[in-house]
Protein backbone atom coordinates (compact mmCIF):
# COMPACT_ATOMS: atom_id res chain seq x y z
CA UNK A 1 0.00 0.00 0.00
CA UNK A 2 2.94 2.18 0.65
CA UNK A 3 4.27 2.54 -3.01
CA UNK A 4 0.97 3.47 -3.85
CA UNK A 5 1.06 7.99 -4.79
CA UNK A 6 -1.37 9.15 -2.32
CA UNK A 7 -4.20 11.19 -4.16
CA UNK A 8 -3.23 14.66 -3.53
CA UNK A 9 0.48 13.99 -5.09
CA UNK A 10 0.99 16.38 -8.08
CA UNK A 11 2.11 14.65 -11.00
CA UNK A 12 4.40 16.76 -12.89
CA UNK A 13 4.82 15.62 -16.49
CA UNK A 14 8.18 16.71 -18.50
CA UNK A 15 7.70 18.12 -21.91
CA UNK A 16 9.83 18.24 -25.01
CA UNK A 17 8.88 20.88 -27.51
CA UNK A 18 10.44 21.41 -30.59
CA UNK A 19 10.39 25.61 -32.19
CA UNK A 20 10.87 27.10 -34.90
CA UNK A 21 11.68 30.82 -34.75
CA UNK A 22 12.50 34.11 -36.76
CA UNK A 23 15.06 35.79 -34.31
CA UNK A 24 14.56 38.86 -36.05
CA UNK A 25 12.69 41.06 -33.41
CA UNK A 26 13.91 39.37 -30.53
CA UNK A 27 17.14 40.32 -27.87
CA UNK A 28 17.89 36.26 -28.76
CA UNK A 29 16.67 32.85 -26.53
CA UNK A 30 17.67 33.64 -22.88
CA UNK A 31 15.28 35.81 -20.08
CA UNK A 32 16.83 39.41 -19.57
CA UNK A 33 15.67 42.44 -17.50
CA UNK A 34 15.31 44.47 -20.88
CA UNK A 35 14.45 43.21 -24.25
CA UNK A 36 11.54 40.80 -25.11
CA UNK A 37 13.26 37.38 -25.61
CA UNK A 38 11.99 33.77 -27.00
CA UNK A 39 12.43 32.17 -23.80
CA UNK A 40 9.95 34.30 -21.53
CA UNK A 41 7.97 34.97 -24.69
CA UNK A 42 6.90 31.21 -24.43
CA UNK A 43 7.28 31.06 -20.70
CA UNK A 44 4.26 34.09 -20.95
CA UNK A 45 2.13 31.57 -23.05
CA UNK A 46 2.63 28.57 -21.53
CA UNK A 47 2.03 30.48 -17.82
CA UNK A 48 -0.94 31.19 -19.41
CA UNK A 49 -2.60 28.23 -20.77
CA UNK A 50 -1.42 25.92 -17.47
CA UNK A 51 -2.20 28.20 -15.16
CA UNK A 52 1.31 27.55 -12.72
CA UNK A 53 4.75 29.22 -12.59
CA UNK A 54 6.95 27.21 -15.46
CA UNK A 55 10.48 27.54 -16.35
CA UNK A 56 11.63 26.19 -19.70
CA UNK A 57 15.16 24.86 -20.42
CA UNK A 58 16.47 25.59 -24.11
CA UNK A 59 19.32 23.22 -25.74
CA UNK A 60 20.89 26.29 -25.61
CA UNK A 61 20.99 30.20 -26.36
CA UNK A 62 20.22 31.88 -29.37
CA UNK A 63 22.01 35.67 -29.41
CA UNK A 64 19.83 38.50 -30.85
CA UNK A 65 18.95 38.24 -34.63
CA UNK A 66 20.08 34.46 -34.84
CA UNK A 67 17.17 31.72 -36.19
CA UNK A 68 15.89 28.40 -35.39
CA UNK A 69 14.52 26.08 -37.23
CA UNK A 70 14.36 23.17 -34.69
CA UNK A 71 15.68 24.31 -31.22
CA UNK A 72 14.20 21.91 -28.64
CA UNK A 73 13.31 23.21 -25.03
CA UNK A 74 11.76 21.46 -22.02
CA UNK A 75 9.79 22.18 -19.27
CA UNK A 76 7.75 20.48 -16.36
CA UNK A 77 3.83 21.02 -15.41
CA UNK A 78 1.28 19.52 -13.68
CA UNK A 79 -1.18 20.66 -16.07
CA UNK A 80 -3.40 16.94 -17.78
CA UNK A 81 -3.98 18.95 -20.98
CA UNK A 82 -3.11 16.49 -23.68
CA UNK A 83 -0.06 17.25 -25.87
CA UNK A 84 -1.73 18.23 -29.19
CA UNK A 85 -3.92 20.33 -27.26
CA UNK A 86 -1.52 21.72 -25.32
CA UNK A 87 0.59 22.50 -28.51
CA UNK A 88 -2.40 24.07 -30.66
CA UNK A 89 -2.72 26.29 -27.40
CA UNK A 90 0.44 27.39 -27.13
CA UNK A 91 0.77 28.19 -31.05
CA UNK A 92 -2.47 30.02 -30.65
CA UNK A 93 -1.43 32.70 -28.41
CA UNK A 94 2.20 32.58 -29.21
CA UNK A 95 3.36 35.64 -32.06
CA UNK A 96 3.51 34.92 -35.71
CA UNK A 97 6.79 34.64 -35.85
CA UNK A 98 7.80 31.70 -33.64
CA UNK A 99 5.94 28.51 -33.46
CA UNK A 100 5.85 25.03 -31.76
CA UNK A 101 6.38 22.54 -34.31
CA UNK A 102 6.30 19.33 -31.76
CA UNK A 103 5.23 18.93 -28.41
CA UNK A 104 5.89 15.50 -26.48
CA UNK A 105 5.80 14.54 -22.93
CA UNK A 106 9.33 12.90 -22.56
CA UNK A 107 10.95 10.66 -19.55
CA UNK A 108 11.84 12.20 -16.18
CA UNK A 109 15.12 12.64 -17.13
CA UNK A 110 15.48 14.55 -20.79
CA UNK A 111 17.41 18.21 -20.26
CA UNK A 112 17.25 19.56 -23.21
CA UNK A 113 20.81 20.91 -22.54
CA UNK A 114 22.25 18.24 -20.36
CA UNK A 115 21.06 15.53 -22.43
CA UNK A 116 22.15 17.10 -25.73
CA UNK A 117 24.43 14.91 -27.70
CA UNK A 118 24.96 17.60 -30.50
CA UNK A 119 23.85 20.07 -32.38
CA UNK A 120 23.76 21.07 -35.64
CA UNK A 121 23.95 25.22 -36.79
CA UNK A 122 23.83 26.63 -40.52
CA UNK A 123 24.98 29.57 -41.91
CA UNK A 124 23.87 31.80 -44.73
CA UNK A 125 26.27 34.13 -46.57
CA UNK A 126 25.02 35.73 -49.98
CA UNK A 127 27.71 36.68 -51.85
CA UNK A 128 26.56 38.79 -54.51
CA UNK A 129 27.89 41.98 -56.41
CA UNK A 130 24.64 43.95 -54.85
CA UNK A 131 22.91 43.18 -51.20
CA UNK A 132 19.69 41.33 -51.11
CA UNK A 133 16.76 43.08 -50.21
CA UNK A 134 14.41 39.76 -49.58
CA UNK A 135 16.79 37.77 -47.66
CA UNK A 136 18.36 40.76 -45.41
CA UNK A 137 17.63 39.19 -42.12
CA UNK A 138 18.30 36.07 -43.42
CA UNK A 139 21.92 35.78 -44.62
CA UNK A 140 25.22 37.77 -44.24
CA UNK A 141 26.01 39.83 -47.27
CA UNK A 142 29.42 39.51 -48.39
CA UNK A 143 30.69 40.98 -51.54
CA UNK A 144 33.65 40.29 -52.62
CA UNK A 145 33.82 36.79 -54.35
CA UNK A 146 34.88 34.17 -52.49
CA UNK A 147 36.55 31.11 -53.01
CA UNK A 148 34.96 28.15 -51.79
CA UNK A 149 37.29 25.31 -52.62
CA UNK A 150 40.04 27.41 -50.47
CA UNK A 151 36.56 27.64 -47.45
CA UNK A 152 35.77 23.78 -47.92
CA UNK A 153 39.41 22.74 -46.98
CA UNK A 154 39.96 25.16 -44.19
CA UNK A 155 36.70 24.11 -42.13
CA UNK A 156 37.46 20.48 -42.79
CA UNK A 157 40.79 21.46 -40.34
CA UNK A 158 38.16 22.18 -37.36
CA UNK A 159 37.06 18.31 -37.57
CA UNK A 160 37.97 16.88 -34.16
CA UNK A 161 38.01 17.76 -30.46
CA UNK A 162 40.22 20.81 -29.26
CA UNK A 163 40.24 24.06 -27.73
CA UNK A 164 38.25 26.56 -29.91
CA UNK A 165 39.59 29.44 -27.45
CA UNK A 166 40.38 31.34 -30.92
CA UNK A 167 36.72 30.96 -31.56
CA UNK A 168 35.86 32.08 -28.27
CA UNK A 169 33.73 34.94 -27.82
CA UNK A 170 34.53 37.60 -25.21
CA UNK A 171 31.98 37.17 -22.55
CA UNK A 172 32.18 33.79 -22.87
CA UNK A 173 32.12 32.10 -19.35
CA UNK A 174 33.21 28.62 -20.31
CA UNK A 175 35.88 27.25 -18.22
CA UNK A 176 36.63 24.78 -20.51
CA UNK A 177 36.83 25.44 -23.95
CA UNK A 178 37.37 22.31 -25.57
CA UNK A 179 34.46 21.43 -27.84
CA UNK A 180 34.49 18.10 -30.51
CA UNK A 181 33.37 19.56 -33.75
CA UNK A 182 31.49 16.08 -35.53
CA UNK A 183 31.00 17.41 -39.32
CA UNK A 184 31.51 20.28 -41.20
CA UNK A 185 29.55 21.28 -44.59
CA UNK A 186 29.98 23.76 -46.87
CA UNK A 187 27.38 23.99 -50.43
CA UNK A 188 26.92 26.31 -53.07
CA UNK A 189 22.81 26.73 -53.54
CA UNK A 190 21.55 29.13 -56.52
CA UNK A 191 24.26 31.17 -57.87
CA UNK A 192 24.73 33.47 -54.98
CA UNK A 193 24.14 31.50 -51.48
CA UNK A 194 26.83 29.75 -49.89
CA UNK A 195 25.68 27.62 -46.58
CA UNK A 196 27.90 26.28 -43.76
CA UNK A 197 26.54 23.82 -41.57
CA UNK A 198 29.02 22.50 -38.43
CA UNK A 199 27.35 19.94 -36.02
CA UNK A 200 29.61 19.80 -32.53
CA UNK A 201 29.20 17.97 -29.02
CA UNK A 202 28.55 22.08 -27.97
CA UNK A 203 29.14 25.31 -29.03
CA UNK A 204 31.38 28.29 -27.10
CA UNK A 205 29.43 31.77 -27.34
CA UNK A 206 29.86 32.88 -30.87
CA UNK A 207 32.06 30.23 -32.17
CA UNK A 208 30.09 30.13 -34.99
CA UNK A 209 29.98 33.17 -36.26
CA UNK A 210 33.40 33.81 -35.20
CA UNK A 211 34.28 30.76 -37.18
CA UNK A 212 32.92 32.04 -40.43
CA UNK A 213 33.98 35.51 -39.31
CA UNK A 214 37.36 34.07 -39.89
CA UNK A 215 36.87 31.77 -43.19
CA UNK A 216 35.00 34.19 -45.05
CA UNK A 217 38.74 35.83 -44.91
CA UNK A 218 40.20 32.66 -46.37
CA UNK A 219 37.82 33.06 -49.05
CA UNK A 220 38.40 36.07 -49.53
CA UNK A 221 41.81 35.26 -50.08
CA UNK A 222 43.02 37.72 -47.31
CA UNK A 223 43.85 34.72 -44.93
CA UNK A 224 45.54 31.32 -46.14
CA UNK A 225 44.47 27.76 -45.25
CA UNK A 226 47.58 27.44 -43.58
CA UNK A 227 46.76 31.04 -41.60
CA UNK A 228 43.55 29.74 -40.75
CA UNK A 229 45.76 26.67 -38.98
CA UNK A 230 47.51 29.14 -36.87
CA UNK A 231 44.52 30.93 -35.93
CA UNK A 232 43.07 27.49 -34.50
CA UNK A 233 46.49 26.46 -32.41
CA UNK A 234 46.69 29.96 -31.43
CA UNK A 235 44.19 29.20 -28.92
CA UNK A 236 43.75 33.50 -29.14
CA UNK A 237 40.38 35.02 -29.89
CA UNK A 238 42.30 38.36 -31.00
CA UNK A 239 44.13 36.33 -33.93
CA UNK A 240 40.38 35.10 -35.36
CA UNK A 241 38.45 37.14 -37.87
CA UNK A 242 35.25 39.22 -37.01
CA UNK A 243 32.22 38.10 -35.23
CA UNK A 244 29.97 37.27 -38.54
CA UNK A 245 26.60 38.88 -38.17
CA UNK A 246 24.22 37.11 -36.34
CA UNK A 247 20.85 37.22 -39.15
CA UNK A 248 22.87 34.60 -41.10
CA UNK A 249 22.81 31.85 -38.46
CA UNK A 250 20.41 29.18 -37.77
CA UNK A 251 20.09 26.72 -35.15
CA UNK A 252 19.36 23.62 -37.36
CA UNK A 253 19.41 20.40 -35.14
CA UNK A 254 19.51 19.33 -31.73
CA UNK A 255 20.57 15.71 -31.84
CA UNK A 256 19.60 13.28 -28.14
CA UNK B 1 23.48 72.23 -89.87
CA UNK B 2 19.58 72.24 -88.67
CA UNK B 3 20.21 68.57 -87.74
CA UNK B 4 22.64 69.34 -85.60
CA UNK B 5 21.52 69.63 -82.23
CA UNK B 6 22.05 73.02 -80.17
CA UNK B 7 24.38 72.93 -76.89
CA UNK B 8 21.56 74.10 -75.15
CA UNK B 9 19.32 70.86 -75.60
CA UNK B 10 18.70 68.86 -72.66
CA UNK B 11 19.82 64.99 -74.16
CA UNK B 12 17.40 62.59 -71.81
CA UNK B 13 18.80 59.05 -71.19
CA UNK B 14 16.21 56.34 -70.58
CA UNK B 15 17.32 54.43 -67.64
CA UNK B 16 16.31 50.85 -67.10
CA UNK B 17 16.49 49.08 -63.92
CA UNK B 18 15.90 45.85 -62.31
CA UNK B 19 14.50 45.70 -58.74
CA UNK B 20 14.80 43.27 -56.09
CA UNK B 21 12.16 43.96 -53.04
CA UNK B 22 10.55 43.00 -50.10
CA UNK B 23 6.83 43.92 -50.11
CA UNK B 24 5.70 43.46 -46.58
CA UNK B 25 6.18 47.19 -45.07
CA UNK B 26 5.07 48.90 -47.97
CA UNK B 27 1.28 49.42 -49.36
CA UNK B 28 2.47 47.90 -53.09
CA UNK B 29 4.25 49.55 -55.92
CA UNK B 30 1.84 52.17 -57.28
CA UNK B 31 2.24 55.60 -55.48
CA UNK B 32 -0.52 56.98 -53.36
CA UNK B 33 -1.51 59.41 -50.81
CA UNK B 34 -1.45 57.61 -48.34
CA UNK B 35 1.09 55.20 -46.93
CA UNK B 36 4.39 54.42 -48.40
CA UNK B 37 5.18 52.55 -51.81
CA UNK B 38 7.88 51.39 -53.68
CA UNK B 39 7.64 53.61 -56.27
CA UNK B 40 7.65 56.62 -54.43
CA UNK B 41 10.54 55.66 -52.37
CA UNK B 42 12.03 54.79 -55.69
CA UNK B 43 11.34 58.61 -57.26
CA UNK B 44 12.33 59.93 -53.68
CA UNK B 45 15.83 58.63 -54.02
CA UNK B 46 16.34 58.75 -57.28
CA UNK B 47 15.43 62.51 -57.54
CA UNK B 48 17.87 63.23 -54.28
CA UNK B 49 20.60 61.73 -56.51
CA UNK B 50 19.54 63.36 -59.93
CA UNK B 51 18.50 66.97 -58.37
CA UNK B 52 15.15 66.67 -61.17
CA UNK B 53 12.18 65.56 -60.60
CA UNK B 54 11.31 62.22 -61.67
CA UNK B 55 8.86 59.59 -62.97
CA UNK B 56 9.29 55.68 -62.78
CA UNK B 57 7.46 53.29 -64.86
CA UNK B 58 7.55 50.20 -63.40
CA UNK B 59 6.25 47.18 -65.70
CA UNK B 60 3.39 46.66 -63.64
CA UNK B 61 1.99 47.39 -60.24
CA UNK B 62 2.43 44.75 -57.49
CA UNK B 63 0.30 44.41 -54.12
CA UNK B 64 0.88 45.39 -51.01
CA UNK B 65 2.77 42.67 -49.34
CA UNK B 66 3.87 40.87 -52.61
CA UNK B 67 7.19 40.58 -53.45
CA UNK B 68 9.60 41.06 -56.25
CA UNK B 69 12.71 39.38 -57.28
CA UNK B 70 13.43 41.57 -60.65
CA UNK B 71 10.48 43.75 -60.75
CA UNK B 72 11.93 46.12 -64.13
CA UNK B 73 10.96 49.97 -64.27
CA UNK B 74 12.30 52.73 -66.28
CA UNK B 75 12.59 56.69 -66.10
CA UNK B 76 13.98 59.44 -67.95
CA UNK B 77 17.21 61.54 -66.44
CA UNK B 78 19.29 64.59 -68.02
CA UNK B 79 21.30 63.53 -65.16
CA UNK B 80 25.20 62.36 -66.67
CA UNK B 81 26.25 60.24 -64.00
CA UNK B 82 27.51 56.93 -65.31
CA UNK B 83 25.33 53.94 -64.82
CA UNK B 84 27.38 52.04 -62.44
CA UNK B 85 27.52 55.26 -60.14
CA UNK B 86 23.82 55.72 -60.33
CA UNK B 87 23.23 52.70 -59.53
CA UNK B 88 25.64 53.25 -56.05
CA UNK B 89 23.96 55.68 -55.36
CA UNK B 90 20.53 54.98 -55.64
CA UNK B 91 21.47 51.21 -53.48
CA UNK B 92 23.41 53.46 -50.87
CA UNK B 93 20.00 55.64 -50.08
CA UNK B 94 17.50 53.15 -50.44
CA UNK B 95 16.15 51.33 -47.61
CA UNK B 96 17.17 47.56 -47.00
CA UNK B 97 14.13 45.91 -47.99
CA UNK B 98 14.68 47.52 -51.72
CA UNK B 99 17.61 46.95 -53.83
CA UNK B 100 18.51 47.59 -57.63
CA UNK B 101 20.21 44.90 -58.85
CA UNK B 102 20.87 46.07 -62.20
CA UNK B 103 20.92 49.68 -63.90
CA UNK B 104 21.34 50.30 -67.61
CA UNK B 105 20.88 53.03 -70.46
CA UNK B 106 18.53 51.80 -73.46
CA UNK B 107 16.60 52.51 -75.96
CA UNK B 108 14.12 55.76 -75.80
CA UNK B 109 11.48 53.60 -77.18
CA UNK B 110 11.67 51.07 -74.16
CA UNK B 111 8.74 51.38 -71.75
CA UNK B 112 9.14 49.03 -68.79
CA UNK B 113 4.99 48.53 -68.90
CA UNK B 114 4.54 48.55 -73.39
CA UNK B 115 7.54 46.61 -74.22
CA UNK B 116 7.07 43.61 -71.66
CA UNK B 117 6.39 40.60 -73.76
CA UNK B 118 5.95 38.41 -71.03
CA UNK B 119 5.79 38.71 -66.80
CA UNK B 120 6.57 35.56 -64.67
CA UNK B 121 4.71 35.39 -61.05
CA UNK B 122 5.92 32.71 -58.78
CA UNK B 123 3.28 31.57 -55.70
CA UNK B 124 4.57 29.66 -52.35
CA UNK B 125 2.65 27.75 -50.05
CA UNK B 126 3.50 25.81 -47.26
CA UNK B 127 1.42 22.82 -47.00
CA UNK B 128 2.10 22.01 -43.00
CA UNK B 129 0.71 20.59 -40.55
CA UNK B 130 1.69 23.69 -38.06
CA UNK B 131 2.52 27.05 -39.49
CA UNK B 132 5.84 28.53 -39.83
CA UNK B 133 7.91 31.21 -38.19
CA UNK B 134 10.40 31.99 -40.72
CA UNK B 135 8.35 32.38 -43.93
CA UNK B 136 5.35 33.91 -42.68
CA UNK B 137 5.93 37.01 -44.45
CA UNK B 138 6.78 34.97 -47.59
CA UNK B 139 4.36 31.93 -48.35
CA UNK B 140 0.63 30.97 -47.55
CA UNK B 141 0.55 28.38 -44.75
CA UNK B 142 -2.82 25.82 -45.89
CA UNK B 143 -2.93 23.09 -43.42
CA UNK B 144 -4.87 20.81 -45.19
CA UNK B 145 -2.78 18.79 -47.33
CA UNK B 146 -2.42 19.42 -50.88
CA UNK B 147 -3.33 16.96 -53.60
CA UNK B 148 -0.20 17.75 -56.07
CA UNK B 149 -1.42 15.81 -58.84
CA UNK B 150 -5.00 17.32 -59.16
CA UNK B 151 -3.45 21.17 -58.59
CA UNK B 152 -0.84 20.13 -61.43
CA UNK B 153 -3.79 19.10 -63.98
CA UNK B 154 -5.88 21.91 -62.82
CA UNK B 155 -3.28 24.79 -63.85
CA UNK B 156 -2.38 23.05 -66.69
CA UNK B 157 -6.10 23.71 -68.36
CA UNK B 158 -4.84 27.83 -67.96
CA UNK B 159 -2.54 27.62 -70.63
CA UNK B 160 -3.78 29.38 -73.85
CA UNK B 161 -5.20 32.69 -74.74
CA UNK B 162 -8.78 33.19 -73.44
CA UNK B 163 -11.15 35.30 -71.06
CA UNK B 164 -9.81 35.28 -67.79
CA UNK B 165 -12.95 37.35 -65.74
CA UNK B 166 -13.28 34.21 -63.38
CA UNK B 167 -9.90 35.20 -62.22
CA UNK B 168 -10.59 39.25 -61.65
CA UNK B 169 -10.26 41.56 -59.14
CA UNK B 170 -13.17 43.11 -58.41
CA UNK B 171 -11.28 46.71 -58.24
CA UNK B 172 -9.78 45.71 -61.87
CA UNK B 173 -10.53 48.97 -64.26
CA UNK B 174 -9.10 46.45 -67.78
CA UNK B 175 -11.71 46.68 -69.93
CA UNK B 176 -10.40 43.27 -71.95
CA UNK B 177 -10.17 40.08 -69.94
CA UNK B 178 -7.98 37.94 -72.57
CA UNK B 179 -4.78 37.72 -71.79
CA UNK B 180 -2.61 34.55 -72.79
CA UNK B 181 -0.98 33.02 -70.01
CA UNK B 182 2.12 30.56 -71.84
CA UNK B 183 3.30 28.38 -69.67
CA UNK B 184 2.73 26.81 -65.85
CA UNK B 185 4.18 25.04 -63.52
CA UNK B 186 4.03 23.26 -60.06
CA UNK B 187 6.93 21.72 -58.15
CA UNK B 188 7.15 20.38 -54.57
CA UNK B 189 10.27 21.90 -52.91
CA UNK B 190 11.33 20.50 -49.49
CA UNK B 191 9.11 18.60 -47.78
CA UNK B 192 6.28 20.86 -47.44
CA UNK B 193 6.58 23.79 -50.01
CA UNK B 194 4.78 23.99 -53.16
CA UNK B 195 5.80 26.72 -55.42
CA UNK B 196 3.56 27.56 -58.46
CA UNK B 197 4.58 29.64 -61.25
CA UNK B 198 2.99 31.59 -64.02
CA UNK B 199 3.96 33.61 -67.19
CA UNK B 200 1.82 35.39 -69.39
CA UNK B 201 1.67 38.05 -71.37
CA UNK B 202 -0.27 40.35 -69.12
CA UNK B 203 -2.32 39.74 -65.89
CA UNK B 204 -5.41 40.78 -64.51
CA UNK B 205 -5.50 42.77 -60.91
CA UNK B 206 -5.02 40.07 -58.32
CA UNK B 207 -5.29 37.53 -61.23
CA UNK B 208 -2.47 35.24 -59.97
CA UNK B 209 -4.01 35.59 -56.52
CA UNK B 210 -7.43 34.02 -57.51
CA UNK B 211 -6.18 31.38 -59.69
CA UNK B 212 -4.20 30.26 -56.37
CA UNK B 213 -6.61 30.42 -54.06
CA UNK B 214 -9.27 28.63 -56.37
CA UNK B 215 -6.22 26.22 -57.36
CA UNK B 216 -5.98 25.16 -53.51
CA UNK B 217 -9.64 24.39 -53.83
CA UNK B 218 -8.66 21.09 -55.95
CA UNK B 219 -5.63 20.27 -53.68
CA UNK B 220 -8.40 20.31 -50.97
CA UNK B 221 -10.61 18.30 -53.08
CA UNK B 222 -13.25 20.85 -52.27
CA UNK B 223 -13.27 20.99 -56.46
CA UNK B 224 -12.57 18.80 -58.70
CA UNK B 225 -11.03 19.82 -61.90
CA UNK B 226 -13.86 19.30 -63.89
CA UNK B 227 -15.37 21.79 -61.57
CA UNK B 228 -12.21 24.27 -62.20
CA UNK B 229 -12.68 23.94 -65.60
CA UNK B 230 -16.68 25.60 -65.60
CA UNK B 231 -15.32 27.98 -63.23
CA UNK B 232 -12.49 29.37 -65.95
CA UNK B 233 -15.37 28.94 -68.93
CA UNK B 234 -18.25 30.99 -66.63
CA UNK B 235 -16.46 34.01 -66.64
CA UNK B 236 -17.60 35.08 -63.43
CA UNK B 237 -15.44 35.86 -60.22
CA UNK B 238 -18.33 35.05 -57.88
CA UNK B 239 -17.32 30.71 -58.95
CA UNK B 240 -13.81 31.31 -58.21
CA UNK B 241 -12.07 30.62 -54.56
CA UNK B 242 -10.67 33.17 -52.24
CA UNK B 243 -7.80 35.88 -53.22
CA UNK B 244 -4.69 34.06 -51.97
CA UNK B 245 -3.24 36.40 -49.35
CA UNK B 246 -0.27 38.99 -50.81
CA UNK B 247 3.15 37.58 -49.03
CA UNK B 248 3.05 33.89 -51.26
CA UNK B 249 3.42 36.11 -54.67
CA UNK B 250 6.80 37.03 -55.86
CA UNK B 251 7.27 38.90 -59.44
CA UNK B 252 10.26 36.58 -60.72
CA UNK B 253 10.70 37.90 -64.44
CA UNK B 254 9.30 40.08 -66.90
CA UNK B 255 10.45 39.36 -70.35
CA UNK B 256 11.37 41.63 -73.26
Amino acid sequence: MEDQPSLCQVVMRNIKIILEYDGTLYCGWQRQANGTTIQQTLECVIQRITQEKVVIIGSGRTDAGVHALNQVANFLTSSSIECYNLMRGINSLLPDDIVVKGLSEVDDRFHARYSAKSKVYCYRICNSRVRTALLKNYSWHVYEVLDLSHMEEAIGLLIGTRDFSSFCGSNDDASDHVRTVMAVDIQKKRDDMIVVTIEADGFLRHMVRNIIGTLVDVGKRKLSVLGFTEIITALDRAKAGITAPPQGLFLKEVRY
